[in-house]
């Protein structure tokens, strides 16, 4: 049995390597995922996930999160959390519950706060000095969806365990209370043991419309390679939305299946990061080309 | 062209009822959905949708909602919202957005009281009672995963477009922010002209691992019929996560296809609704049989 983990975005490559190094130790794929995603939560330069993430409208910085087990398909999601260091941990313990699997707002503070998550200020005087400067020059729509990078994180240790986890805190200056793709389950993620799992980055008001994760996870089943499945499943659904709705907004998704092997596919200049047991930690860059296919190429530092 | 109509339990009936005069005089399964899923919330009998609801483990009613487009696939959805009188309408409004088309708690109550949409106190004096005696004798698992019956529309319209809509309280005595399937696209509904719609009703911690509507959305693309595709999607489903986890809820789904064919499956006895130009508002009841196939014979009063 082999061992892998696929991230979105250059910020990942530390967590990655991080992560691979538990793998590489017979770690389960659920400890790499929460370890990966909290070194991502933990630094306050990527503003997107965790400390240091970009508030809403109100100024508030508002968490969403997600982690999935492939072996019992348990989920477990928070939105709209505040103030809790790592909502990934959150996410991976609500998993664990009979019951009230996804919990929103106070609710989800309130179930972290019984549990004994750290509590943490997680707006940085950098984030709230740029949130100002926006409301103050009325912040457009533009600057607004160019910012929502979750990380995204598929693991497979070597019993052949998948997990998915996501974490970020929305687009800019989002509504208090919106939800993007990160904690939906099917939407922003999806695992089984026995075919793969896929997480997705992007505009979440798109992404709840394809159900990519789920569907590539289905083409991974009727037989499709990862970067098969995702290219079939991705590029169809970005032009047929276009062309219903006059606009898409930015779509990655990766994907590992349960043997390790991986595909990704975008709308944007994406970067994501790889590594296996015959792989060290890599940061690629990924391209949509022509024929609904994906150039990857190794990215530069 | 045709029109139909199909909604989750016989609760629906006399919204059902209004909603297929509005299909029959030419008007949009838009209005068709929302119409029939008002009748359900204003109904204080019903005591798992809207005003009457059961509240969460604070004795507050919480509520989700969600609307599908299936000509643009736009989506809205509500989760966690209080004292508003149709969550129904406020999911549709927020469906005409280009962005925060999902909204949880108190940002879904900004939205709805800024969009001028009615509040009104949806806990009712029984319903409060209700709460109390249960709170004073400890209400059990049991006593909580039994009551979690949403109403879910699937509506076709005679210029071939497909809506879906769903509004629930969600479970008795959930933790506070809990979200279910009903605001979840692809676990709770799905809706897309060219295909189909479906939507669904019970226990949201299972239906969020199955994917359903999405699911048997893309059977019927493949060319099986909706009841084929119910059927093929549900039962192995069903069967499946019990033999993973050992324990397994109640679900229910309703689909329609694009020519107003219909059909249901279920692990309990499903009570659900369908009018079409062909057939007077009846209800039904459904049962799963031997060789995952679905029984379903005109209800009694």
């Amino acid at each position: 049995m082999t061992w892998g983990i696929i991230a979105t975005w250059k910020m990942s490559l530390a967590g990655v390597t991080k992560a691979a190094e538990l793998l590489a130790n017979g770690r389960p794929s659920g400890d790499a995922v929460e370890s990966a995603i909290e070194d991502v939560e933990d630094n306050p330069q990527f503003n997107t996930v965790g400390y240091g993430g970009l508030p809403n409208a109100e100024g508030a910085v508002e968490l969403d999160a997600s982690f999935m087990n492939g072996d019992t398909l348990s989920i477990g999601s928070v939105a709209s959390m505040t103030d809790i260091a790592h909502p990934i941990a959150v996410a991976r313990s609500l998993s664990h519950e009979q019951l009230n699997n996804f919990l929103s707002g106070g609710g989800a503070n309130n179930y972290a706060q019984r549990h004994g998550f750290a509590v943490k200020t997680m707006l940085t005087p950098e984030t709230q000095t740029y949130w100002g400067k926006q409301v103050r020059k009325n912040a457009t729509r533009h600057d607004v969806i160019n910012t929502h990078d979750s990380v995204g994180v598929v693991s497979l240790d070597y019993r052949g365990r998948l997990h998915t986890g996501s974490s970020t805190s929305g687009i800019f200056m989002k509504a208090k209370g919106r939800l993007g793709d990160a904690p939906l389950p099917g939407a922003g993620f999806y695992c089984d043991n026995h075919i793969a799992g896929v997480t997705t980055t992007g505009l979440g008001e798109d992404l709840m419309k394809g159900m990519l994760p789920f569907k590539i996870t289905q083409l991974i089943a009727d037989g499709l390679t990862p970067q098969e499945a995702c290219d079939k499943a991705v590029y169809p659904f970005i032009d047929d939305l276009y062309h219903r709705s006059g606009h898409i907004g930015a779509v990655s998704v990766v994907a590992m299946d349960k043997n390790g092997e991986w595909g990704v596919a975008t709308n944007v200049d994406f970067t994501f990061v790889v590594a296996t047991d015959s792989l060290k930690p890599t940061t690629f860059l990924a391209k949509r080309a022509a024929g609904n296919t994906t150039t990857i190429e190794e990215a530069g530092i």
